[in-house]
């Protein structure tokens, strides 16, 4: 059973071919993901070249969620996420998920969905709230 | 220019192949999606089996943002969404995105992001916020 405060983390690291399938599988062909004149143009700037999308890091979160923490059988009922700094292709990163609330009654948990550098535990790339329910692990 | 009220409407649907897709790529192998017994075990019950991962729907949102509307050159800096129904496998679904509102001088712009059925105007499967900026675009 999950209880508030318990924690799970991973390293993940994401490559440019990695990027380049979800460009293609999402449809998502934002040029500042690859075009250096398009990123200069881009609220992020140059660096954005180099990032990987958004969506493709949060995909992270529903992997370990439905698969390692709470695991199988989880659904996620909501989510917010903040895109605080980019998320650099082939850089290792921290993605964390730990417990906040936890109602018994409608087995459903409230939890802190992180991404962040292993060198800066202060700060998040990514910052991120999901409601998720597991009859039988919450 | 981006002005409230603006909307963009496309319709939608995404296939068995798809699904598998996203299992592998993003890794969520969670067996409500595949499994008769897992599904019925799972706080949406039987009709998992024939759902959409929550994530891989919401990547129809950043395909719309990052290359129809605004478009290229788009940062999708947070959102938040609420899987309110499933959204099943073969089934046609209207996305829209809408502005609600837009501050010119940071370029920003928070959007509606829904998924719905065609048949049903009033209600969403899938219900969002985001909070894009275009520094050309808003």
């Amino acid at each position: 059973m999950l209880y508030v405060g318990e924690r799970f983390e991973t390293r993940i690291r994401l490559s440019q071919a990695e990027v380049e399938e979800f460009r293609r599988f999402s449809g998502d062909s934002n040029p500042i993901h690859d075009d250096i004149e398009g990123a200069e143009r881009s609220a992020i700037g140059r660096e954005a070249v180099r990032s990987v999308h958004g969506m493709h890091v949060a995909l992270v979160f529903t992997r370990i969620l439905g698969t390692q923490f709470p695991g199988a059988g989880t659904v996620y009922r909501s989510l917010m996420l903040e895109f605080d700094e980019p998320v650099l292709v082939d850089t290792e990163y921290i993605a964390e998920v730990s417990v906040l609330s936890v109602d018994r009654k409608r087995h459903r948990a409230r939890v802190l969905t992180l991404i962040r550098e292993a060198t800066e535990p202060e700060k998040t790339n990514v910052f991120g709230i999901g409601l998720v329910i597991h009859k039988e692990r919450i």
